[in-house]
C-alpha cells in the first residue's frame, strides 16, 4: 500500500480527494492536514463522512508530513504549496500539487498573472504537467507533477489533437467556458450564496483568467509556436462540470467527420477520453462524479469555424481524478485504479 | 381602455403577457384562447391565478377572436399565427406575433429555416420586426408587429451600435448564448425533465438554431451588407434568463472605454438598456422577471477582440415584455406603462 | 406622497422594500440606510438596479434619520431596531419594524428567546402585530408595528381560523415548515454556499426556532389559553418560498370540505389570502413574488388529523410585502396599493 | 461471476443498477430489457455510458430472459413484475422486484392501494421484505425480494427501533417527507419539468400515498399490533434525497440522547446506518450516491414529541443500493460490496 497524505483536506478538492482514495485498492490515506480546521475529525468538516469520527485533521510542518507518506497531494491556495513540494523533494518523496505553483515553465508567467514571487524557481524545471493524455512518459517517472486547472484540461485536450492535425487554425481562437461553482471553493463569499447564484449566469474574470496563460504554455510546447486565446469563463447554477465551448478557424474543406475521426484515432487508446457522435454534444451532467472527458465536434462551413465542445467534472477530471490517474502513473498502477465509474446519473 | 387578446394563453409566454397586462392601466384582458385547454378556468393551468376561477381559456376561429379584442396577441408554434394575422388585417385589427411566422422578409428564409410553407406572404412586407430599440418609428404605424426571438434581441441590441460605429469588424463574429429552459415551453419533453437539467449545462442546435437568420437579416438591413454569425446556444440550468456572449474582431486602437461610450450614447434615451461600468457584467439574475437588458463589452487588447455581454429575462425582454412595449408604441401609451418594475431579486 | 426611509437597506429584505416601493403610487423612498455599504451607490450593492447610480445608500443617528421621513422601515438583526423606534416614538414619526425586536408583549419572552435584554420596554405595549389579517383595526391606529415573522404569518394564517371554530383541536399541533434560503439573508456563511445548499433538504433549530414563541403568543391572543407547537423548521433548495405543513388532531367528524369552508368564509374579503380548492395544493412557486398566501386542507380521516397546507413568499408577504400591507394600513391607502401582482411563473 | 439482468433499464433506477453493478466484482450484467427503448444502444438511452455503444437494450419474454440469467431484477410499473416473477420462480432463478408486486402479504391491500388485480397471489407468500436492517435471515434464502420503497426505507429505520424499545409511542404518528423528484421516473410529464419544480416546494397524494400501507403493514409485523400514519410526502426542487421528519409522541422522561442510544445499540454492527450525534440532523447532501442512512433524533419535552429525522438518497439505499444489498445477502457475498462509497460531496 502508498501512504498518501492531503493538505488541504478541507476543501472541495480535498474531499474528492479524500472520497478517491478511499477506495483506491494501493493506497492508504495516512494523514489529513488542513489548519484552519486541525483537531477536528473529519465528519466534523464534511457531512458525508459521518461513522469516519477516528479521522482527525491535523496541522504540522511539512517537513514532518512528508515524514510520514510515500505521495503527497496539496490542494491550497496559490503560493502555498511551495514550502511542501521543497520538503517532499528533498525527502525524496513525491508530491502531487493541485495548484497553480509548479504549473509554469517560468516564474515570471506566475508572477505576473498570479502576483506572488515564487519561493522555489528551481523546483520548476523538475514539474512535470499532469495532463496523462498529453505527457504520460514523463509523468511516469516524475516526482513533481503539476496537476492542471480545471479550465485547462478540458480546452486542451480539445484543442491539442485539431490543431496538430491542420484542421483548425491557431489565430482567433475563442474559449467560452462555463463551470458550476464548487470550482470557487468552500469558503464563505457572498457571490457564492445560494440566493445568488441560483437563476444567474455571468461571466467573470473576462480575458484576464489565470488559466489563460497556462493554456497558452501547453499549446506553445506542443506546436512550436505561440497560440493566444480569448478565454472567457462563466459561473452557471450547478455544483460542478465544466463544458467548454472552443470556436476556431476551420481549415479549408475539412467536416465534423474529419473533426470527430482525428479525435477518435488521437484518443483511441484513453481510458477517459468520449468522443461522441456526430450530432451528439457533451454536457456536464453526462460526465457528473466521474474522470471521464467527453469531445465533440461540428464543422460550420457556413461562417468556415469550428466548434468544439468538451465536458468535464471540475472536481474529478478537472482536479482530484486527475491527480489520482497521475498517482496512478508515478506509482505504476493501472492508470484507471480507483476511476472506474462513470457519470452518476441523473 | 384597449381590449386585448392572447391566443395561446396556456404557454409560458402567455402566463407573462396575462400578468403584465394584469398591472396595465390601460389595457383589459377581453379574451384567452389555447386549444388544448378550451373551458378550464385560468388557475386550472397556471396555479399563480386562483382566485380567477371566472378566468376561462375558449376556442374560437380566428375570426371570431379578432372581433373581441383591439389588439390580438398570438404566442404560438411556428405557423399557426398566420391565420390569425390575416384575419387582424381582414377586420383591420392589430396583431402583436410573439412566434416567428412574420419576422422574415422573404418567405424562402422562413420555408428553408422553419420548413414550412408561408402561408400568407403578402403580409411579411406590411410586418415590422419589433425591436422598438432598433425599428421605434416603424412599429408606432405598424398593423402587424413581429416580436424578435429571444436571442436575437439580446444579441442585436449588444452588435448594432459597435458595427455601426464600426468600433468591432463583421467577420468571424462568434455568439455563444445561455438561456433558461423557459424558452422550450411547457409541452413534456424528456430532456427537459427537473433531473434531467439540473447540474446540466450543454450545447444544442449547434449552427444550425433557427435566430440565426433572423438576426442575419437585421443586421445587413441596419449595415447594408451581410454579415454571418457563428451562432451556438446553450442551456442552462435555470428557469429564465439569456446571457449573451458575443466575440468579435476589435477595430484598432479601440479601448473597453470606447466600446462602452458608444453604448451609453446609443442608447442614452432607451428606458430599458442599462449600460454597466467597466469591470462590471451583465447577469441574468439582475434583470430576472424585468423588461431590462444590461449591456457590457471588454475590449482585449492582447488578442484583438471585444467581448460583449448582453444579459435579459427571456419571457419578459425576450418575449412578453417586449410585446407589451410593443403594444404601448402601436397605441401610443407611453412606452415604459406597466413595465417600470427593476428585475426582482434574489 | 409620503416619505419613507429603510434602514437595512443592504439585505433581502431591504431590497424588496425597495422594489415595491419604487412602484408605490403614494409613497417615495427618501433614504436608504446601511451601515456597512454607507457611501456606496444602491447598483454597487444590488446589480438589479443600474441605471439608478444616484442613489447612495447612507449612514446617520437615529435622531437624523427620522427627521427626513414619515415612515420607517427597520430590517434589521436583533436588537438593533430599539433605537430607531423610540427615536421615531419621540418624533412622532411611524416605524415599522421587519426584526423581532417589537413582536412579543413581555419583554421576559424576547430576552430568554433572544439572549438580549430589550432596550425599550416600554415600547412593548405600543407595539402592534402587524399580521393585518387578525389585527387589522389595531394596526389602523398604530405608530410602532411589529412585522410579523415568516413562518408565524404562515402559520397563524393557516391555524387560527380552524383553531377558532374547534374544527381542530389545540393539544399535539405539529409544523414542519420548509423554506427558501434568502431568508438567512445576504451575509456569507459557509452553509449558504450554492455548493452546501444545491440537492440538500435539511432541518435546522429543530424545536428551538424563535418563531415558536412569536406564533405560541398570539394563538394564546386569539384563543385565550396557551398552545404548544412542535415546530421544525427545514432548508430546501430554493431562493423564495415558505411551504408550511401543519398536523392537528382533528374534531370528530370534521371533513375536507368542512375545513375549507371555515376558511372560504373566515377569508371571504381577503385580498391576499387564496383558499385552493379540495385536491388542491399549496405550493411556493404559485406565490413566488407576491404578496398572496395560498391555503389548503385535508381531512385525514384515517387517523383523525388534519393536513393544513400554507404557501407564501417569504420575502414578500412573510416581510416586506406584509410591511407595505401594514404601511397602507396605517397611511390610509387602499390595503392592496402596490402589492397587485400574481405569482411570477415559471 | 453471478448473471444478473436488469428489466425497465431505461429507467433512473435501471440506470443506477448499471452503474452499481458495473463495479460490483462478483457481478456480470447479462442482459439489459427496456422494451420502448429495444435495439438501441445503452449511450443512446444514458449519455453517461457514451464509450458502451455496444451494450444493447433489448426486448423478449419473460421466460427468454430468466433462462440467461441468475438474479433477474425488475424495475417495473406497477403490475408488471409478476409475469418475470413467476417465470423466474418456475425456472428456479432469483428475482428481485423494485416496485411494489411483492411488497403485501396479503393481495387485497395491494389490490386496493394499487387499484390492480394481482396475478400472482401465490407468491406473496414467497417474498421476502427487502430491508436487510430488518430482515436480513429471511432476505439470505429468498428466491423472491421485494426491495422496499424509498420513504418505507428511510421511514421504517427511524421508526422501528424506538417504537420496540418504547420510547415512542405508536399513537399519531404523523410523517412528513421531502423527496428529490427522480423518483417520480424519467416519463415526461409537465410537472416535473425543469421550470415547474425549480423554486417549488409542494405536497403530493396528502394522506393517501401508497407507501402508506406498506409503512404500516412492517409496523405492525414488527411490533404485533396496528400503527396508522399520517403521512405526507413533498417534493422540493433537487434530484436525489429524501429526508424524513416524524412525529411521535415521547414516552415520559425520555431525553434525546436516549433516542440516540437506542438507535447506536440495535444499529451497532450496520454498516450503512449511521446515527449522529446530538444537534447534528441527517441532510440528503450527505448520503448523496451512496447506499448509507443517517438518522438523528431530538426530543422536545416542551411539547412532549420526539422529533426523528432519516436521510437516504432515494435511488440508491432508496431502491437500487438497497438492491444490490439484498443481492449480496442472496448471493451469499459480503453484504457491502460494491457499495463501499460515502457520499459524493458537494
Amino acid at each position: 500500500m502508498v501512504r498518501v497524505g492531503i493538505v488541504g483536506a478541507s476543501g472541495y478538492t480535498g474531499a474528492e480527494l479524500i472520497r478517491l482514495f478511499r477506495r483506491h485498492p494501493e493506497a492508504k490515506i495516512c494523514l489529513l492536514a488542513a489548519r484552519t480546521h486541525a483537531g477536528k475529525s473529519l465528519p466534523e468538516v464534511f457531512p458525508q463522512f459521518w461513522g469516519l469520527e477516528d479521522e482527525k485533521l491535523i496541522a504540522a510542518s511539512p517537513e514532518e508530513l512528508v515524514r510520514e507518506v510515500d505521495v503527497l497531494f496539496t490542494a491550497l491556495p496559490a503560493g502555498e504549496a511551495i514550502s511542501y513540494a521543497r520538503a517532499a523533494w528533498q525527502a525524496g518523496k513525491k508530491l502531487i500539487d493541485l495548484g497553480a505553483d509548479f504549473r509554469f515553465r517560468e516564474a515570471s508567467i506566475y508572477e505576473r498573472w498570479y502576483g506572488l514571487s515564487h519561493g522555489a524557481p528551481e523546483l520548476l524545471r523538475e514539474a512535470v504537467y499532469g495532463l496523462p493524455e498529453l505527457y504520460r512518459d514523463r509523468i511516469k517517472t516524475a516526482r513533481l507533477v503539476a496537476n492542471p486547472g480545471c479550465y485547462p484540461t478540458a480546452v486542451l485536450l480539445a484543442l491539442v489533437p485539431l490543431l496538430k492535425a491542420g484542421q483548425i487554425l491557431p489565430e482567433g481562437i475563442v474559449v467560452d467556458a462555463k463551470s458550476g461553482v464548487s470550482g470557487a471553493g468552500r469558503q464563505p463569499k457572498m457571490e457564492m450564496l445560494y440566493a445568488e447564484v441560483n437563476e444567474n449566469v455571468q461571466a467573470y474574470n473576462v480575458a484576464v483568467h489565470r488559466h489563460t496563460p497556462e493554456m497558452e504554455q501547453i499549446l506553445q510546447d506542443k506546436l512550436g509556436k505561440e497560440v493566444r486565446l480569448t478565454f472567457v469563463p462563466h459561473l452557471v447554477p450547478q455544483t460542478r462540470g465544466i463544458l467548454a465551448t472552443i470556436y476556431a478557424p476551420l481549415a479549408p474543406g475539412v467536416t465534423t467527420e474529419d473533426l470527430l475521426a482525428t479525435y477518435r484515432e488521437y484518443y483511441r487508446e484513453e481510458p477517459f477520453v468520449k468522443v461522441l457522435p456526430a450530432g451528439v454534444y457533451p454536457r456536464t451532467k453526462s460526465v457528473w462524479g466521474s474522470n471521464l472527458v467527453q469531445l465533440g465536434a461540428v464543422a460550420d462551413g457556413r461562417t468556415g469555424r469550428a466548434v468544439l465542445l468538451a465536458a468535464l467534472d471540475n472536481l474529478v477530471k478537472g482536479a482530484a481524478g486527475q491527480a489520482v490517474q497521475n498517482f496512478n502513473l508515478i506509482c505504476g498502477f493501472p492508470e484507471t485504479m480507483g476511476l472506474e465509474d462513470s457519470g452518476i446519473y441523473p
